[in-house]
């Protein structure tokens, strides 16, 4: 509607990510991304408050969906199956899988003080659901425990989805926790260790 | 037996842990830290890269000890177990719990940059996890839960133990490990959350 800069974010995450899987990180610049979004680099600090965010937006809105959704879905009364079912309608929500999100991946992998602020995100994501399930009446050292699961179900889905597994990300988050049960067991890894050839 | 400096390295991290705690992190310098060890910066450089490794000393151990016990310990053939196992054995070596590792945990938890060092230093402890097992002929993607679910283990385990629990550190290991079985049975909990008043 407005010609001035309609979605500028959505812009600017693009032009970002472009630029990123380019020139690599180091060498572009916020001029660079703002220019390539036809925007100002003043524009660009209203929306994202250094170089790194720009990669990560859409974190708070996960956070909040989460929190929300442990507190007030009425199902389960069991914190890790509610937890894994809130992921799950989180990942619903996720914007399709595309070339760009797939390098957005290679591009944090490739940046150690990328990867620090994914590490930094991930940690405050367990946190969020640590504390929702607190305020749900959950004791806190088991809310602790399922807070630090959900992150982990959650970034080895991500991976899962993003790595090319051909299903949706709500189906690898499930996957992934699927799996993780399975590990818990103890079951299953005695045969896929013979299959690979150790006695 | 050395005049000059034996166990300059000791020193130093019980220097810079009683000055982090004193002043603060920020406003210690390497100098102070080496005037108070009673070596030269240049010293103090040999041992630690910069300001903060001088408060993961020991992880590269941790690292080494791990790997080995995964690709050579007989005993369980289910990942998970020999996981455990091999965190409750390096928990064994640890050194006693002091008012100085205490204050370790307080110095890194009130830092933005130390906690984000922590991260990095658990994050390849998990990826350590996942390689030794995938030398043992495990396969990639349960090396990679298991190692995941190793590294958060070891981490709340060693919170609990730092935080005030009275057994050792290897006990609590094994406590946060029972307790994530238990979370992942979705057992337990739902009474938790009634003792805890909900309905």
């Amino acid at each position: 509607m407005a010609r001035w800069a309609p979605d500028a974010a959505g812009r600017l995450q693009t032009a970002a990510l472009e630029l990123y899987a380019e020139r690599g990180f180091e060498q572009t610049t916020v001029a660079d991304i703002a220019a390539r979004a036809g925007v100002t680099a003043r524009t660009y600090f209203r929306h994202f408050i250094d170089k790194r965010e720009v990669l990560f937006s859409g974190q708070s809105e996960l956070q909040a969906f989460l929190a929300e959704w442990i507190e007030t879905q009425v199902g389960p009364d069991d914190p890790m199956t509610r937890v894994i079912a809130g992921l799950e309608a989180a990942a619903a929500h996720f914007p399709d899988k595309t070339e760009l999100s797939v390098k957005r991946s290679a591009i944090i992998a490739s940046n150690a003080e990328l990867r620090e602020r994914e590490l930094q995100k991930l940690a405050s994501l367990a946190a969020v659901i640590a504390e929702a399930l607190g305020r749900s009446g959950i004791d806190p050292a088991a809310a602790r425990i399922v807070g630090e699961v959900g992150m982990m179900v959650f970034k080895l889905g991500y991976e899962r989805w993003i790595g090319g597994d051909h299903t949706s990300f709500a189906a690898t988050i499930r996957s992934t926790f699927d799996d993780l049960r399975t590990a818990m067991r103890g079951e299953g890894q005695a045969a896929a260790r013979q299959s690979a050839g150790f006695a």
